[in-house]
Parts: C-alpha cells; sequence; structure tokens
C-alpha cells in the first residue's frame, strides 16, 4: 500500500505511465506561478535522453515529442498542477507476451511479478522501463529554467568512468561549451577512444557494460537542505536509485575519502572576496547535510545494461522449472550517456524542491 | 521552511534533541499494537553506540539510559505514538561558546550557522552532533525487535574497510557467533591487526581516518519496496545520508559493478527447493527497488573522523578573517564501529517501514 | 509554495487541470493491483454531476468522456498509478477577458488573482471551477467500485433539505431502488414539490439558492480511521471543503446534538446477533475519530450558487475603483443536485484510503 | 498502519502520550530559528484548558506544569524539532481496570478496544482523553505567539450557543478586554444567566449538554491556503475534529447560509482605504479556499459530554452480554469552555501552517 510514485516536499512529482502504455508522464504540484517555460528547453532534455545518438544504443527511434496538458497559460506557470507526458508511438509489443513468465537477468521483471501478482504491466519493463525516466525529465527541465534564470544554477554531468578508466580532463568553469561524446558522454578524447574500442568489443559480443557519471551543480547558495534527515545528500541519492541501473552513489570524495585521513579530507575554511570559501571541495559541497555554498559534486554508479544477446538462466515462473533465454532486439551496449541527461535533471528536482522549502528562493521569486 | 525531521511512510520516526540540550528522542508513529518491547535489546543497542570500546574512541564516557515516555503499556506497544529518550548528562559547554563564530572544517558548524542565521544551538555540535544517532538507534532498535520476531530478518554491519584495505573474511551464516574487534569493528583479524597498527599511528599524529561498513540483512521475503521513487535503495540512502560522516551509499555490486559486464554482472535465476533464487548477488538483493529475497547488502562510507588535533585552517564568521585552530579535548580517530549499530539501526527502520507499506507483514501481525 | 493539490494516504489523489483548459483529470497512487475497472460505472458516476437534467442547472451540455492514460491493463489495475482525465471540449473564453480585473462576488476571482499574482487561469474559474470535482468523481469511482467489491460498502447522497425545509423520508435500506429527483436531488415528493415553486421564483428572479446534501455509508466496519489527527470526520471534512461552495460539516446529530443532553446523544450500546450495534446513531457511525460500524451519517452546507443574473456590487482591482456586474450567461440556480456524486464520491475517497491504512481490506484483499 | 498523530505541512504537530501514562506532550517540526517564546503565553493558555474553573467542570485539579526538552536555546528558537510536554501527576487508575471490558456511551472506548485488538491504554480514555488536547494547546500556543507578533494575526474564540440560545453580543473590534464567563465561556451576560440555570439542573440530574463555539481570527493576510484540496476551511475543520466531542464545523453563513439567496450570502466587493473589503462577510473571510483577508469566522458543534452519572446501556465486550453501567467520579457537565482555548490553538497551528507555506510570513521572518 502507499505507492511511491510522488517525490518532493515543495516541487512534488507524481509520475505516471508505462513503457508499453498510451504515455509517460508527470504532475508537477508545487510550482510557483508566474515562470516563464520554453518547450524548446524541455524538448531539447528529452531528446537528449532519446536512443540513438550514436553507436552502441538501441536503434528503436522514439519521437518523444511532449505536451503540457495543465498549469501552463499564455507561456506562463500559474500556481497550478502542471501534467506533461510524451506520448508512447505504437509499439510491438507482442513478443513480451511470451516472456511474461520468464524473467529477464538484471530486470525487474521476477520483482514486479511477485509485488504485483502478476497484474503489472509487462510489456517493455511497464513501469520498470528506463523510459520512466522521461517522468524525471520533463520535471527536472523545468527546474533546470527556474533555478537557472532565478539562482544562476547550473547542472552538468558527463561520464567519468567506463570499465575502470577514469576522465582525466577538469571541468571546465563554462558548461556550455563543454562537448560530450555522443555515443559514450565522455568529455575526455583519450578515455572516448578507449570506451570506444571497448563497446565494439561488447557490441560484436552480444555484451554491456556501465559506468560512472559524474555530476555538478554550481552556483547553489549556502543553506539548501533539512537536517536531520532531509538533507542534499539524502534526497539526492533516493531520486538518484529512482532511475533504473543505478546501484550506487557518492559525494565529495566519497568512498575515496573513506581511506583518506581527516586532515587531508577536511576543506579548510578561507575567504575570498569576502566569502567564506573552502580550499578543497572533499565535502561536495555538503556539511551536515546542507549545501556550504561550494559545488555540489556527486557520483552515480550505473550497472551494465542488462539486457544482453549473451545466452542466461532463468526460470520459468508458472511451471517452477528451469529455461535459457536470449533476451531478442536491439539493445544498447552502454546506457550511460542517455542516463546522463536523467541524473542532471533528478538533482535540479532535488535543489529546487529545497531552494522552495528555503527562504532563499522566496527572496527572488518576490 | 518544512524542516526535514520525519522519516518514513508507514512507520515514521519523528527526532529531536541536542546534544547539549536535555536528551535525544524519537517519536515513533505508526508502530502496530500488540508487539511485546524488551527494554533490554533497545539499552543494549544503545550501549553498542557508545563510547569507549577501545583505544580510538573518546574517553567522553556517556551512560545512554533510555526511557520510554508513551505509546507502551505494560510492556506492549498500544498503536499510539511511542515516545522514547535518552537524557543527556551534566556537559560543560563552556569551551564551544568561544568557538561560536570560528566554524570546525570537516564539521557543519558553518552551515548550521548561515542556516539557521546564528539562532542554532552550536554546543557540540547541537542537532549536527553523531549523537543525534541515538534516535535512529531508538526506533531502529524497536524495529529489530519487530522484523526478527514477525519476518525472521536479521540485520548485521562491520567493518569492511580501512584505510583501503578490505576485509576478506566471507559472512558466516549464523550472525549471532560473529565476533568484531570493539576498536574497529573489523571481524578479519588480519585487517583488525593492520588497522590497530594505523589507528595507533593517527592517534599520535593527532589525525583520524574513516572506513567502509557493509550491512547484511537476510530472510527480507520477496517484494518490499515501492517504486517508481520509493525504492529501497533510495530510502535507505536516504536514512543513511542521516548519519553524520556518511558520503557514499552503493548495493550489491555497486561502484565496482559499474565496470563489469552484462553477462557477469546480472544474476541468473535458479529454483532450488521450490523457490526462485539468484546464483549471484551482484543486485545486493534488490531488482528495480524492490526486495528479491536475497540478502539485502549495501556499504557505506564513513569519511574521516573531522575532530583532529592537527592545526586547521578557519574563518571568523563574525569579522570575517582567518583564523587557525586546533580542535580541543579528545575525540575519535575512527568512529566507524559507533556507527555500526546506528547503520544497522537506519536499515532496520526502512525495512520495518517498507514491510507495514505492503501486505506481507499485515499477513503475519493478524 | 508546497501546493496542495494532493489528497489521502494510502490511495492518493492528485488533481490537474483547468476548467478551460485542456482537461480536467487525475493520477491515483496506491490503488492496489488485480482490481476490476469497470469503465461504465466510472462514465455513470460522471454523467450524473454534469448539467442539463432538470429546469435550474446550467443548459452548457459538457459531454465528459473520460479516458484512462496508465494504470489499468487488459481492464484490471496493475498497481502503478492511475492516471485518468476527461478532455475539455471547445469553450468560449472570450468573455472572461474583460473580466479579469473585476472579482465575481462569492467567487475565488478575488482571492486567486491575489494569491498568484495574476498568473492564474481565470477563465471559467480555471481551478477554482465547480469543474475541478470531475477529479474527485474519477477517483472517487474508482474508490466506491472497490469498496463495494471488497467491503460491501455502499455510499448514497441525497438533498435534506432546500430553504430550510427538510425531508422527511427515511432512508430506505436498499439504496439501489431509491429515486432522486433529477432537478432537486430530493427523495421527498412532498420537498420536490415546494423545492420545485422556490426554484422557478429563483430563476425568474435571476436569483440562486443552496441546501444541505446528506450522505450515508452502510457497511463500513469498525476500526477505520487513525486518531489522533486522521479522524474519519477530519479527513471527510478536509475533502468536502475542496468541493466548491459547500461551507459546512456535521456528522450524526451534529450541531443538533449541541444542544441535546449527553443522556440523549450518547448511543447505548446493544447486542444484536452477536454484534455490537448502538440503538441511536447521534454518533453518525463515528467514535473517537474511528467508524463503530453504524453507518456514516453526514451532512454538508452546500452555499447559493454565488453566479446570478442580478446586479452586483464589485471593484476594478486594476484601477481600484468600485463597478457594477452582472454576470452574464446561463447559470445553475441550484448546484446542489449536481454536488451530490461528488459527495459520495469524495466520501468514497476517504474511506477506501482508510480501509488501505487499516488491516482491514489487506484482509480481504489477499 | 500509517497513524495520523502529525498534523501539518510546514509546521507539524507530532502528537503524543496518554491520559494516565507518563506525559502527554508533541514536537513540532518546521518552526523557524530566531523567535522568542514566552513560556509565560504558553503555561496561560494550558492554565485556560484546565478544569476548576467553575461550578460545571470536574474537580479534578491538574497542574499542567508544561516543560520544553528541545528545540528552544537561550529563550529562542533554534530551527530544531520543539519538544513540549506535561507530566501528568500520579492518577488513580485502578477504577478503569475493571472497566476495561465494558464501553462507556459516547466515548471511544469501543472503537479503540476495536481497533487496537485490546492494547490500547484504556486508562482514562487513554489516547482518547480530552488530556490530549494539551498537544494542540502546546504547539498551538507557539503558532499564536509567532502569528501575533510577525503577522498581528489575533485569535478570539467564546460560547457562541448553549441548548440552543444564541449569544447575541457583537464581537468588539479589541478582543483583550472581552470577558467570559469561566463556567460557560459565554460573553453575552444574558445568556451566561440562562446557561448557568440550565447547567445546575442538569448538575442535579447527572446530565450533561454541549454547545457551539465560534471562533474568529482578524487580521489574516489575503491569500492563505493551498486549493483544490489544502484549502483553510479543509485545513481548520481537519484538525477541529481531533478535539473529541467535536461532531460539525462551519464558516461564515455556514449551514444557515445554505438557505439563503445567492445575492444575499454573496459578499459584494468594495475599495475602504485602497484597500478590497467586503461589505458582508457570509464567506467567513475565505473564497475557493483561500484567505480573503476579511476575518476567518467558524463555529463549531461540541456534543454534550458522554461522561454522566445517568445509568446508560452498554455490553460486555468479552463476555458479549448487555451490562447497565453508570459512569463514576465527578465529570464536566458542559465541557464547552475548556474546548475554547482548544479550539484557538488549532486555528492558529492552521494559520501558522499555511503562513508558513506562502510568501506572505517569508517577506516578514527574513
Amino acid at each position: 500500500m502507499a505507492a511511491g510514485n510522488i517525490f518532493g516536499t515543495a516541487y512534488k512529482v507524481v509520475s505516471f505511465g508505462e513503457s508499453h502504455g498510451k504515455c509517460v508522464g508527470c504532475v508537477i504540484d508545487g510550482c510557483p506561478a508566474g515562470l516563464k517555460i520554453s518547450e524548446e528547453f524541455i524538448q531539447n532534455e528529452l531528446n537528449r535522453r532519446m536512443p540513438g545518438k550514436g553507436d552502441f544504443s538501441t536503434t528503436r527511434s522514439e519521437k518523444d515529442k511532449f505536451e503540457i496538458l495543465s498549469g501552463v497559460f499564455n507561456g506562463m506557470t500559474t500556481g497550478a498542477p502542471i501534467c506533461l507526458l510524451v506520448w508512447n508511438r505504437d509499439v510491438d509489443s507482442s513478443s513480451y507476451e511470451k516472456m511474461r513468465f520468464i524473467p529477464r537477468p538484471g530486470h525487474a521483471d521476477f520483482t514486479a511479478h511477485k509485488k504485483y501478482s502478476g497484474y503489472n504491466d509487462y510489456r517493455g519493463g511497464g513501469r520498470f522501463s528506463g523510459r520512466i525516466t522521461i517522468s524525471i525529465v520533463l520535471a527536472g527541465a523545468i527546474a533546470k529554467i527556474i533555478l537557472k534564470e532565478k539562482l544562476g544554477i547550473e547542472i552538468f554531468a558527463y561520464t567519468k568512468t567506463i570499465d575502470g578508466i577514469e576522465s582525466n580532463i577538469p571541468i571546465p568553469n563554462d558548461f556550455n561549451n563543454i562537448k560530450r561524446d555522443p555515443a559514450t558522454g565522455c568529455i575526455d578524447p583519450e578515455l572516448t577512444a578507449k570506451a570506444h574500442k571497448i563497446l565494439e568489443d561488447l557490441k560484436k559480443d552480444g555484451d554491456s557494460t556501465g559506468g560512472i557519471i559524474e555530476c555538478i551543480a554550481k552556483n547553489v547558495p549556502t543553506g539548501l537542505g533539512e537536517p536531520f534527515f532531509d538533507t542534499i545528500e539524502g534526497d539526492v541519492s533516493k531520486i538518484m536509485f529512482a532511475i533504473p541501473a543505478i546501484k550506487g552513489v557518492e559525494f565529495g570524495s566519497g568512498f575515496k575519502g573513506s581511506s583518506m585521513r581527516g586532515s587531508e579530507n577536511n576543506d579548510q575554511f578561507i575567504v575570498k572576496e569576502n566569502k567564506i570559501l573552502t580550499e578543497t571541495n572533499n565535502a561536495g559541497g555538503i556539511l551536515g547535510g546542507i549545501s556550504t555554498g561550494m559545488p555540489i559534486v556527486l557520483r552515480v554508479a550505473v550497472k551494465p545494461t542488462p539486457s544482453i544477446r549473451k545466452t542466461q538462466k532463468s526460470v520459468d515462473i508458472k511451471k517452477m522449472e528451469p529455461i535459457e533465454i536470449q533476451v531478442k532486439g536491439r539493445h544498447d551496449v552502454l546506457i550511460v550517456p542517455r542516463a546522463i541527461p536523467v541524473v542532471e535533471c533528478a538533482l535540479a528536482i532535488v535543489l529546487l524542491d529545497h531552494a522552495l522549502r528555503s527562504n532563499i528562493i522566496q527572496n527572488v521569486l518576490r
């Protein structure tokens, strides 16, 4: 009971829709009135999530055109709930019918079947498809517009690690001029080259891999976050784990930091242009669950795409018998680049939610 | 606005209290009626969190005796909100007065001061002290009792990594017979020995370090978790980040898994004694945000204790001038072992919350 | 901030849409999986709310055809959020443009303009139109289906009072055979006749009136309600006040009961067929905020329709000058009969929400 | 599941404690930092709720001294959760033991027993005692302080009706100089005299009665309320029904208004000193669920005190046999005057909650 399809406290996002149903969308409750909505920007964010941007993603070409059903009037938010959605185009769901009782390893088929007693819409993964992240992108794109315009906050994510190889390019201050490789999401040409090589081999092999995405938000004001429980880290990690395939989240020095010395990991305070900053940013811009004013830095671990061509072991749930399966169709060797805009939008939702919970944005909105 | 001191949906935990105030406690709203509460077990969990269990923790000796103020009658829960607390004993707060405007690096002093415009109770870190985790232990201890008795769920955490050195002992099936080293929380004698050596050096040096805690829950039924947003991973990570010092959370193969192949990371389904299991458990017992029935496995990164004897740079917030500080008093070189029971209790809160949200426990409770 | 378009704890209803926008709809989060949805029943409930059922309602003929966008698969609920909506048909909004800054007395024009700084969609009352109750009807119709099928709960509302004249017909036990007068919602022929007379006069006069609706739910199990705050009365009254025009709610003997003696108002307990009942039902089926097992009985006061033909005083908000207005178009002399299905559906939402919060329905659902 | 002891969105009030347990208290989550708390004012509000103020209330003399456990430092709020409570003094609970299975008519004994399977603390009504309203008074007293100081909002309640006889005194503008009769809460000397006569007869008779309380809030700014669901009426009525004995709530012209003409009930807009007001206030200061700027006016129906000396019918739940009971001890003939401060405090909680949800108070708080 008490299903969990609503996220947020002040900027509430309600997700609905299925992969092979009529649509995927969201309702946003709590978006302030009087904000200009750029439909072009929203569409652009959706396009970034769409497949077909390189050699290693599925060639299924969805044109994810979105529609606003409510809450926007003359191009401005009205204070009423905003319903947005992307209509699904006709898709062939026939292949899923015969796989209904044979869960794919690494997918949610098994747990969904058990939890909803077999009544879940299993076509294309239903509610567990990566396609549901469209609801995060729709709500997050609007959050990005507001954060940028009202607080100057900018968010940028990219592929930090593929196959254990780390990107070594420092992030330029101007996010607008950073180029990501479409097929991998990398910004380091060296890593890009290596990654392409690895992915080509995996593609031939019918296998897949994952990676680590780093996401940075700059110009975040000091004071966002509502501890004890509603910390920035807590709320960000919670929404990140809604993105299928994400299995780890860390902030600042994160897991590596746990082996450092206190003297090394502590960020020393300094004064610069009458502002208090820290020399380093091992805290990832968050102390005590509250933003410090330094950039927020986090990394998420994306597991290898579970859909692979290789033969795998499964079980026929009805007969309770082992069975071998091969997931048919064309699939992403690497889902990481498509997850990048989702991670950015997820972070935007949390930052706007906390901005609206604090006095900080009220100051600006009035 | 909308402060964030309440966690949970069905088993709601409200945290209150300060480090140097009268008490630290919690109110639990949603605990079912008719459950026997062992005060001894709760006290035992609190004792595990107390300092003074080895050579590397603060020698401040708090006797954390708890008291139940409401919701329990004749040793049984009544269905009414349960208020529990630990009274703080007289502590000397004088040293904090002069440090009021000089934030300690790595602590929440700076962000708390900014967020609450200087009105926060700064003594001993106030709401940002590790002592506030008592509220998690109180609510989590009760959750553990119920989970164990009604569903057979058992939870165990230990120190997996110190200074980058991993524990190599497989977790025995019987959690009750595993011995942890009191000073480090390690279960691997080899790691224990190495860790002691490192910590002795750090102690002399006036420095500190962190570590990685692994936490496992077994006998978790299939079907806990409420995606899209209220996944097990999402809710667990959210509460983990309420524990001061935690900067990363991963499930199953986690960050390492992101470099694996799909064929390697996918857990193949098998039938065993008419139950569907997986051969491996890279998913950490969670697929699509829902428990699979396999053990839930997670790791959290604990940052090095920020309180160190070494001289550090800070800023006098009032004068906006740089200043050097040395954090006085005796402090934990390693906070990790004291965080272990908190991590276990935090996980227990989430699992009970989701058990109460699902039909699974209702089945048993009736 | 923190807009309030979401109702419920276990059966959450998210309302969206505007009177003259694209649609009015809702998302239901928390509807259990495996329930058969009768689209015919839902459409029927919507039809009951539609105007044009007598001589005293607006002749604007909206065909409120609804559509399910998500959460239902093969005619069954899937456990995923259910999005339903009614598309608005082309309406002429031109008349509202020139009235934009001249608030109609008794309407929300003034408060909406102030609250949303003039950015609200003012066409046809926008979010404050009676049309938004479609979202209650959609979610309530589904609730009714589940309550009836799983718990045998039946809900019936009718016009109790018009112009201070009370209905004197006792409610028959079989709700299905009670006939309501379409134009007034009355079930008492005597009251119906008198009401028609009054309404004809009002129609000629360009005036309007209100009335009192009584709503009864039978077969409600003992034990629904979650005091201290989430009482049945509290949650029912909260949702009732979302229905525009409702200005009072009472349960059982209500306001009249406040002048009674304790000995008279107390419902004495009796045993009947091994069940504990009460001789009278002055409590309206609720004691301590929890259902007693007796029928739930409540009455709501519906204010006179504020749209009247008579000249009224208003103020031009922009010029801050007095102005006289006449609300044009055809309007309802009596909105009460159209509010009847909304009141029933609102009650159904609360009862299902509380049934899902309790163990009672879990018992049946499994 | 999902017990309902938490009220509010921005100013969250968590109620705990039992009538004959250790204490009754609350935790407030969301109170802004930097507000001066007058302990004297809070104690004064509690004193108003205490019995023994006239001839018609119980002579049990509880000294309700409150204590602040957290969230206040140097007399100022810190932004942390505020825990306040009143310790119960030793009370004799022995008489309740033998009545455990014999529910008192008009009380929650029966429903509580059923809901909590007999595990509820039945002593003195446990969670269903009027004493639990202490948690509303504690949180409401703080709300009153903030509303008064930051927005100038003042709240006043009094007994409007006893035994169907209405008070005929217009409410003076200066709330501070209005005198209420301690024994009845009336402000009209004529009604006071009549009421005393009635109550004396009832006292002799061992019977009781109820009444209607009117509550007014002035200086409420335009724009509080978050429709569609979180209207001022909805949230106010919800909390009012948490007060035991309240069975009806109406705003403005309320039930009487439902028999009026639209032309009569609509409040015409006028301009006065460059402010938009209404000539009348039949809306009770609320249109579309949002405050208009006119005084908020509501009335609640208080049922006759259920504890009476007269013999009543009950049922022995264990034996399922009829039994006659007489509720022993001294009881309130009229609970109404003691409910007055609770109604005021309940309204204050809602108004502060909505002030904190809106931009209006942020403006002032900064």
